[in-house]
C-alpha cells in the first residue's frame, strides 16, 4: 500500500463534474493541493458523443474527452490519476483506499467532492458476450468494434441513447431492431405527440421499432430476446441502453442518498457534511419547479454542479438553483427536446395545467430551406407560471427550449413569457416566432 | 366625399402592427365594427423580405404579405381598405379623412389605433432617377425590375437593410459598393469585434465597402456619388438604405411625440388620451434597460405593440413591459444579433458595465459541420444585472439572443443566466454552451 498521500481536496471521478469541481476549486484555492482519481483512462469525458463516434461521424476516440491529464496537470496545476479505482471511503475518517495502475494506495483529505457519475442499468436475464452495454466513452471503441462487425443490432431500451445509437446503426445500414417499453419512443421525456414524430422518424429511416413490450431474456449468447408478448427477436448483437444509474455504492451510508439513489446535495453542493460535496450524476438536487428531489443526469447540469461544488469547497460561495431538465436529442434531420415538467410528470405532481402550441415552417414562407417546427409551453393553472415546455424543428431548438428554462426557472408567466423579445431573421425564424405564438395561446387578456 | 362611415374601432395602417391590432380588438370585441385604412396595396407586410425577394430566393411579391384582405374580411370580419390613405385626423373631434380608390371619404371613430409604420429617410443630394429608396414590400417588384437590370449598384448606408440588400446583390453577381458613415459595418447595433467580422464577411463576398465617409451628393440622374473624403463613386443605380423615420405627420401635434419623432405611448400603447392608440414603426416605448423612451422599428415589436392596442382598444387590458431591441441579421452563413444595450448605448448611458465572451466551434469538436460561434454578454457594474448581449454564429443564434432577453427583460444577474440550464447535443451546441461561458466569465465567486 503506497501513501498515505495527503490533499487538501480529492475529487473522486474524472468526468465533467469531476474535472469542472477541481478546476474551480484551484480557481478559487490557487494553494490548495488537489487530486483527481479517475477509474477509467479518460478525464472529462461524457457519454454523449458515443452513438456519435459508433455512427462513424468521427474515428478519433480521443475526441470524446474535453481535455486530456497533461492539460489539467500542466496548466491547472491538478493531480490527475487515471485507471485508479477508490475501493473505501471513510467520510467521517477523512480517507480513501484506491487500488490502480501503481497498486493500492491510500489518500486522506481534507476536503472530498464525489463525482462518481452513473452507470447503465443491468437488465435481468440478458447477459451473454453478443450483449453489450453502452455508456462509458472510455468502452467506446471496443463497442465500435463490436457493432461494426454486425449487420443487425438488437438494442434494448428506446431513452435517449437508444433513440440515438439506433439512428447512427441505421445510418450505417445495419438491421436494428429497438425495443422499448413504453408506448412511442423516449416516453419519458417526450409527450405523446412529440414522441410520436420522432418515434415515426426514426422508422423512416428504416429502424424497427417495438413498443409496449419489456425484455424477458436473452437466448444463447445474447443473440436473440425474449419478448413480453411471446415473441424473440434476433440479431448479431444486442445492445442495452436501458437508463443509467447513480453510481452512489462506495459512499452509501455514509452521505444521505435521495429517492433517486443518488447523493442528496444541498444547494452548495454539500452532502450533509460541511467538507463533503457531491455533483454530477451521482447527485440529485431540487426540481425548480416542483421543489422535490430531482435527479437528471445530463452533462450540462454536471458541468455546473462541479462549478459549484469546487468553488465552494475552495471556501468560496455558489448557489445552485435547481434543474429543469433541458433535453435535446436528435434523429435524421430533427433536434427535439424538452425542458421542465412534461404533461405526464405535472398531472403526477398533482398540477393543474394548460398547454399551448404552435407548429409551422421554420423560416417565413418565402424563404428556402428549414424544415417544420413545433413549441409547446405548459403553463400551471390558474397562475399561468410556465412550468415546461417542447421543442422540435431543424434548426433553433436548444435556444427556445432555453428561453422556456428561464422562464420556468425565474418564475415568469405566459404573459412574461409572450413578451420576452425574440428577434426575427427571415432565414431562421419568423416574425411571430412559434414559441411566442405557444405562449400567446395562452394569453388571458 | 363619401361617408361619414362610422366605425368602434379605426386602424390607420395595415402592416404589421396594425394588423395585429385589429385581429385582437376582434377577439376581444367580437361586435366591434373595426376598419383598417391603408395606404399601399399590401397589408400585414412588413420589409424584412425585401431583400430576398430582390435576391431571387422567392419569385412572388405576394408572399411578403402574411394575409391578404379576403382573410381578414371573411375570417375574422374587419373590413379593410387598401390604397386608401388618410389625409387628415382630428383626433379630438374623432374623425378621419382619407382618398382613395373610391375618392374620398370620411371616416368618424369611437377608438383609433394609429400604425402608419415608418418610412425611408432621404439623403439630402442625392436624388434623380437612377436613385432609389428600399422600404415598402408594396414597392419590391419595381425595385427588382430596377436592380436587376443593374450591373452596378451603390448603397449608402451600412445598416441591416444596406447589408440585406448588397450580400443579394452580390449573390447575383453584381458589382456593389456600400457607403457607410461608421467605423465598421451596423456600427450602431453591433460592437466592433462583430461589426468588423460581418464587414468581413459582407467583402468576401465581393461587396466594396467604404467606412467613415457620407455622402455629399449624387451626379447626374443619380448615378454617381460623391462622397466626403473627395472620391467619387458610379454605378448604374444608386439604392438608399439611409434606415428610417416614424411616419408620424399625421398626427403630431395633436399626440405627444417622443425624442425620435415617433409617437409616445404608456405601457397599455395609449397615445396621451384613453381612446388613441399607436402601435409599431411608428410608437415609441420605454427601452426595458435604462427605462428612456426608445424606438426600435422591428416587425417582432410591431407585433406585440399591434396586439397590446388591440386588446386596450377593445376594453381588455395588457401591458406592455418595454422593448430590448432583439436585433438579427445574416450575411453568408453568419448570423449577427444584438439584444439590449451594446457598449456604446451602455457608455452613453452612463451605465459602468463588464464583459464577457466566448468564441469556439458552434458543434462538439468531433461532431461534423457547423463553424465558429461568438457570444458576448455585458453586464451592469457592480450589480452584475445582464443589460446586454451579442452573438454569431452558423446556428442557435436567435434563441441565444432571446435567452439573454429574457434575462434583461427579468433582471436577472450573469449568476443567474449562467445558471439558466441550456440543453446539449453535439450536433448543435457544446455540454458548456458558448452563452453559459460567456456568463461564467462574469462570475463572482
Amino acid at each position: 500500500m503506497r501513501g498515505p498521500i495527503s490533499v487538501d481536496l480529492l475529487v473522486l471521478g474524472g468526468g465533467a463534474a469531476g474535472m469542472s469541481a477541481a478546476s474551480w476549486a484551484r480557481r478559487k484555492g490557487p494553494r490548495m493541493s488537489i487530486l483527481v482519481l479517475e477509474a477509467t483512462t479518460m478525464i472529462s469525458h461524457a457519454p454523449c458523443g458515443v452513438p456519435y463516434f459508433i455512427g462513424g461521424l468521427f474515428n478519433d476516440p480521443a475526441l470524446l474527452q474535453a481535455y486530456d491529464v497533461g492539460f489539467f496537470r500542466e496548466r491547472r496545476g491538478i493531480e490527475v490519476m487515471t485507471n485508479t479505482r477508490a475501493t473505501e471511503v471513510d467520510v467521517s475518517g477523512r480517507w480513501v483506499e484506491a487500488e490502480g495502475d501503481g497498486g493500492r494506495m491510500r489518500v486522506e483529505f481534507d476536503r472530498l467532492v464525489v463525482a462518481t457519475g452513473a452507470r447503465p442499468k443491468r437488465v435481468k436475464g440478458v447477459e451473454g458476450e453478443r450483449v453489450l452495454y453502452v455508456h462509458h466513452p472510455a468502452d467506446a471503441r471496443r463497442l465500435r468494434a463490436a457493432l461494426s462487425a454486425a449487420s443487425s443490432v438488437n438494442i434494448v431500451g428506446g431513452g435517449v441513447l437508444g433513440v440515438e445509437l439506433a439512428e447512427q446503426l441505421a445510418r450505417l445500414g445495419k438491421r436494428v431492431t429497438l425495443v422499448h417499453r413504453g408506448p412511442y419512443l423516449m416516453s419519458r421525456d417526450l409527450d405523446r405527440e412529440l414522441g410520436e414524430r420522432l418515434t415515426k422518424g426514426l422508422e423512416s429511416m428504416g429502424v424497427r421499432v417495438l413498443l409496449g413490450v419489456e425484455v424477458v431474456s436473452s437466448g444463447g449468447d445474447g443473440s436473440s430476446l425474449r419478448l413480453s408478448n411471446g415473441s424473440e427477436v434476433k440479431a448479431d448483437i444486442t445492445v442495452v441502453a436501458a437508463g443509467v444509474q447513480p453510481n452512489a455504492d462506495l459512499v452509501s451510508g455514509q452521505l444521505p442518498l435521495g429517492p433517486h439513489g443518488a447523493v442528496q446535495v444541498d444547494d452548495l453542493m454539500r452532502a450533509g457534511l460541511n467538507y463533503v460535496f457531491a455533483a454530477g450524476d451521482v447527485a440529485e438536487h431540487r426540481n425548480a419547479v416542483t421543489g422535490l428531489p430531482d435527479w437528471r443526469p445530463l452533462a450540462p447540469i454536471a458541468n455546473k454542479m462541479g462549478l459549484v461544488a469546487g468553488v465552494n469547497a475552495a471556501g468560496g460561495h455558489i448557489r445552485f438553483p435547481g434543474v429543469v431538465g433541458d433535453l435535446v436529442t436528435r434523429v435524421g434531420d430533427v433536434i427535439y427536446g424538452r425542458v421542465g415538467l412534461n404533461e405526464a410528470e405535472a398531472a403526477r405532481a398533482g398540477i393543474r395545467y394548460v398547454v399551448g402550441s404552435s407548429t409551422m415552417r421554420s423560416r417565413a414562407r418565402y424563404y428556402p430551406g428549414g424544415g417544420e417546427v413545433y413549441v409547446k409551453v405548459i403553463a400551471e393553472e390558474p397562475t399561468g407560471r410556465v412550468i415546461g415546455g417542447q421543442v422540435a424543428g431543424p434548426e433553433e431548438v436548444v435556444g427556445r427550449l432555453g428561453v422556456i428554462a428561464a422562464a420556468i426557472m425565474r418564475g415568469m408567466t405566459v404573459e412574461d413569457l409572450f413578451f420576452v423579445e425574440l428577434g426575427y431573421h427571415p432565414s431562421v425564424n419568423r416574425a411571430w416566432d412559434p414559441l411566442v405564438l405557444a405562449a400567446r395561446q395562452l394569453l388571458r387578456v
